[in-house]
């Protein structure tokens, strides 16, 4: 194997953190919910005697001695003497809000469907999904999902969006494109957004009939029907071409919902619907892109949850495959920008010029 | 929070890695069990390519990217232009036996149950088992659990027991007590093993009805049924004394299935049953002795499991609090022993003298 920089005992600790991980993601979720991580930051470089939280958290002794040496293995907190104390990482883990969305997504949404992750793999399906329905993928049920695991979905998938299309709206604004359609325009929330920025923007949503029923409900509350309206389409059905005459083709966080194969299909509707002078843009997050190690490992585990729940065959690609999925559709890159929010790539495209 | 040897880059990616371990486990779990792994093992410091790989293991080439691409963010794998390379981490994931064990005992059996660790916290029950039935602890319905699940059960127990009480064996040989009772005997596993060592022992196993019936059998098939003889009781029985006339009274990985109060009577009752020159034996793993922190880690780890899944009260307890325990009901430690096997301790007890 590579000779690389960790000692083969840091490496064979990882590799048995590893296999215990989801019991200790379990103790690290308890923690966090129990409010112990909070009341050691509180208590700050002193801690507290677990006589101490005991009484002030109103937890038995044995709830917080287990809780409290499984913190001690994870790195959340310290023992010194008699005293806990919150480390750096339980001080992140207590804090930080892509920690918590991550939780309540790993937990909520992803636990239980995951265990049949080895099995959605071999029959190129999402197996996890049976968990709370019987849907070929997740977005024919999304709305029909357990109010708590649509509400962690939601509030995972704005955690990443809302930051990046703001920044990208900031964008397409110096653009001014007129008149614009939203693939995949989901509850509407972008198409909103934008029309309220760009007031003489006209914008078309295209989802499919649940989201766009969610969506017109937003856009009607938003006093916005007469400039924004929504068309239902299945994207995959080959017989129905998509409508012409837009001047931006605008697909944010959507293609990362299909296989390869899927997306070759999509673009190339899209390439037969936009003007010469039109043009495309593509939202998404790059693993490879990403100037952190820890941003990387967030889209690559999440990548997983496409896998076993969303739908079988997709994933965050990587910026490589996507200047490859787009050069081979008959687009060209006009500009990349990145990184926009919390670290997404925007890639605007005309069709190739002959 | 107090300042530790990790930057606060460091701590937050660590944050974020236990934010999404679950999913990551599934995907280690694939890249082990879909041969990924110890395909790049063979292929060594050149690796492969993705190609190669699809190729010679059957897999789609969205199985290995999503996989791959997991690994990566892992650190299991690395990527070198268009070759994957194994890293040491992922070659100790790959070979190391513990991480088999722990990694099976971790889906099969403590997966789909540890969703319900924190309602297993808060009520003070083993709420995950009822994945599997309807017992109030594990030990119960041990013999009546899904056959693959029993299975990785047993794995589990045996691969972290069999090194240690081989040793511990070796050091009761010196000591040639004649007369030995075996609290928590289980299967007949122990002292089967014992009684072939010592052909002067004579060994009572007492144990619950499931276990005993299963140690009879197999005591039978080792034609010791002269020697060894099986007594059914709850040992939380406070209306049933235990056996008297024993040199030695045995627990071995018995003591950590239950909460301290049980276990104050539990040794309550040994200290009346055994003579005031018997001896009375603790094997038992603890996490504040082990030399390497990754040891502490599944000790501490492996606690869990017995929140959301065996009893609900029980854990692997630190030598400190064994000290304590010991001492409060009327013993004294005369040998401690460590490290035995994969890290246990025996703690070797008479009682108090005055």
């Amino acid at each position: 194997m590579k000779k690389n920089k960790i000692s083969a005992l840091e490496a064979k600790e990882k590799a048995l953190e590893l296999s215990l991980a989801p019991l200790m993601f379990q103790g690290a979720r308890a923690l966090f919910e129990l409010g112990i991580l909070d009341f050691l930051k509180k208590m700050g470089d002193e801690g507290a005697s677990q006589d101490l939280m005991a009484q002030k958290l109103g937890l038995s002794p044995y709830v917080l001695e287990v809780l409290l040496e499984a913190g001690l293995g994870m790195g959340l907190v310290e023992f010194k003497e008699d005293r806990v104390i919150l480390t750096k990482t339980g001080y992140f883990f207590a804090t930080d809000p892509m920690v918590k969305v991550n939780m309540d997504f790993s937990h909520y949404v992803c636990y239980l469907p995951s265990y049949s992750f080895l099995e959605s793999l071999i029959n190129g399906k999402p197996e996890g999904l049976r968990t709370f329905g019987n849907w070929e993928t997740i977005y024919e049920g999304l709305w029909s999902l357990p109010e708590t695991v649509l509400e962690k979905w939601l509030a995972f998938d704005h955690f990443y969006s809302d930051a990046s299309f703001n920044e990208a709206s900031e964008i397409l604004l110096q653009k001014r494109p007129k008149k614009i359609l939203d693939i995949g325009g989901n509850t509407g929330k972008w198409a909103i957004h934008y029309a309220q920025k760009d007031p003489e923007a006209e914008i078309t949503i295209l989802d499919l009939p649940g989201a766009v029923e969610e969506a017109e409900k937003r856009i009607d509350d938003a006093g916005l029907s007469h400039r924004i309206n929504c068309m239902k389409m299945n994207i995959l059905d080959k017989d129905q071409p998509l409508p012409k005459d837009y001047d931006w083709i605008w697909m944010s966080q959507f293609l990362d919902c299909f296989g390869e194969e899927e997306i070759s299909l999509i673009l190339d509707k899209v390439h037969k619907s936009l003007d010469q002078n039109g043009y495309m843009s593509i939202l998404e997050p790059c693993w490879d892109q990403q100037k952190f190690k820890a941003a990387s490992y967030c889209l690559q585990a999440v990548s997983l949850y496409f896998t076993c729940l969303a739908n079988g065959k997709s994933k965050f690609y990587s910026s490589r495959k996507w200047h490859k999925m787009i050069k081979n559709a008959g687009f060209q890159i006009v500009e990349e920008i990145f990184p926009l929010g919390l670290g997404h790539t925007l890639f605007i495209c005309t069709k190739q010029k002959d």
